[in-house]
């Protein structure tokens, strides 16, 4: 087997190989190509990588972003940040959280000793205790102001963009720096609106920088993120950055808006059926600290078992996969493995300490998810 | 503040106690009046407790487990077993979960030269598999076959059972010493008939074991699980065994059959409030890598917000939790902190390395969850 006859619906890892599981294995040729696809599609877009970190958690993967002409990280936690800084020799990191706490606080004037550091803000609150503690340590913090294009997560109302922005910008020991939004909307929207949601966004956070520039604060990055979005939001002109995370893996949840196909999915559970009580059930290895809970829009289930289309991981516990099948479905007898796709990839990294690398169909490395549980 | 004056509505950390968000903690008096509740529960129904580990994954409220009384432990997976009797001390395990594969009976192997290992079987595959690794290794493993009394997981039909365990107990290198059973589908039924669900659960495996015996093997121990079927499942005479594991901290999924009051759950997860931006939504800064995405039956969304009886937590990303707050609510502006009962504790647990743990309002340790993400 090599690793171009893999489709879809051939396994990862070869027969004989074992694996002790539940396992996630990742083929590095995919990961390869698809870090080269996200790489080409920023430069065909004419903007700069900053990858999100959160998806592999691994400093042998952002090495290789980098390497690849990433201008950067971006990360969510500070925790992550310092992992990446520490043990990644990661030199510019974006921080995409807003920072809220005393304790964070100091962590963050430590990592600004180490790399450049960018902060996301989104309200006076967090901006003004920001700005107390780098006056106070007598530095200066780049933030970025982050706006709500539609998520309605995070964010600050476009209208109320520029009020905040001047705001911000006269506080000591800033410098807004940007702009960014997270159009994670765009990716669940139905596959036909994608690319208007997207388009949207983008339009939405380049006017709002614009706004803020003609109010005579001189911002330079106008940065957007989501995998499924990177068709699409990073097209507008005026965008100058662009921050996918879940591209270097996908999964599940971005097969159908007909980008990718299940086959460019990298990373896949390895799980073994451990009992088989009746003819439409099977259990298997991988259970919610497996496979995690998120659902799917794309299929029924908690994932995606390659090679049984119809076979539908209906239920988890914590460590059993409640599968069931169809009639005369073969290979769900004790003993035999499957492989899956998760939903959501990010959260499946984030419950293991190592990834399997395998190419060819053999095992050959294991990469520590490093950054795995940095929730500070 | 006093440990006894805290009710459901009042924090279990001190207002002025400085803690980096989002942080597990375990109020350390309420975990010792629940682990003496279930050992007296254990003593009044005249069975051994045998407490499921997946719950803290911690040796030392393991050891405090032991000290009141415990049996041994019980384990989900070779790789929990392996950190508890190796940086636990504990000496007698139940495995309560098929071992399938060559890796996983070198493993068990190599724990059975350290420590009273039972492993539970529900199919002639493993149980062969087992038989000729024991065989050929010249050891007898001791073994529980697992029955189906509702949950529809994993366990042998009761009436397959006398036939299994008849070709159970004549393979070499295995021993059946008992049955075991989960009853989950107890704590799922309505509250009202949980009663009546339990006990049916606990007649079915009694008679199964009845019948096993009336074949002509010897078995000894009848194995019971479920913490919110405690109250009913062991009571069935007959039973020599219960497993609850949730009840160490329990959690909302409880609330609802009226037994536990919230007053009584012992672990929280600390946030604060990162983002404001519309009157009637709050983000938090713990998402699903904090509080997992399991469902409660109890109330809506992904977890109890202590004092906030009407904020729902209604998204979780991984990193934010979006909170929907009723007109007027208080205490959610950027900065505020907040105790949140998870739906399902032992996921968040496992999404830990530590639990602080909480005296009158003040951390007064960290205890490592050492036995976190073993899924092998």
């Amino acid at each position: 087997m090599t690793a171009t006859d893999v489709t879809a619906e051939t396994p990862i890892v070869a027969a004989d190989e074992q694996i002790d599981t539940p396992a996630l294995v990742v083929d590095e040729e995919r990961l390869r190509r698809n870090l080269a696809l996200m790489a080409d599609l920023a430069k065909s877009h004419g903007v700069n990588l900053r990858p999100h970190a959160k998806t592999h958690k691994s400093p042998i993967i952002a090495r290789m972003q980098l390497e690849q002409g990433a201008v950067g990280l971006t990360c969510a936690k500070l925790g992550e940040a310092e992992v990446f800084i520490r043990e990644g020799g990661v030199r510019d990191i974006l921080i995409a959280y807003p920072i809220v706490g005393e304790a964070k606080i100091a962590r963050l004037l430590a990592l600004m000793d180490e790399a450049q550091i960018t902060v996301v803000v989104d309200s006076l609150e967090a901006a003004e205790a920001l700005s107390r503690a780098m006056a106070a340590a007598g530095r200066t913090l780049d933030v970025y102001l982050e706006v709500n294009t539609g998520m309605n997560r995070a964010g600050v109302e476009p209208n109320d963009a520029v009020e905040i922005a001047h705001a911000i910008s006269a506080l000591p020991g800033l410098r807004l720096t940007g702009v960014m939004t997270f159009e994670g909307h765009a990716g669940s929207s139905p596959p036909e609106s994608i690319a208007d949601v997207a388009a949207a966004a983008g339009r939405t956070i380049v006017e709002t920088a614009e706004r803020i520039r003609a109010a005579g604060i001189p911002i330079a990055q106008v940065s957007v993120g989501s995998t499924p979005a990177s068709w699409y939001t990073p097209a507008t002109a005026g965008v100058t950055e662009m921050r996918p995370g879940t591209y270097v893996f996908f999964d599940n949840s971005i097969f159908r808006h007909g980008r990718i196909g299940p086959e460019q999915c990298a990373a896949r559970v390895v799980a073994t059926v451990v009992s088989r009580q009746a003819p439409d059930r099977a259990v298997i290895d991988a259970g919610s600290k497996t496979l995690a809970l998120d659902p799917s829009r794309s299929h029924a289930g908690y994932g995606y078992i390659v090679g049984h289309p119809e076979a539908i991981i209906e239920r988890l516990s914590e460590e059993h996969g409640m599968v069931t099948l169809p009639p005369g479905e073969p290979g769900f007898a004790v003993g035999d493995r499957v492989e899956i796709i998760p939903n959501h990839v990010c959260p499946a990294v984030n419950l293991m300490d190592e990834l399997l690398i395998v190419q060819d169909g053999r095992v050959v490395d294991r990469w520590p998810v490093a950054a795995r549980g940095k929730v500070r």
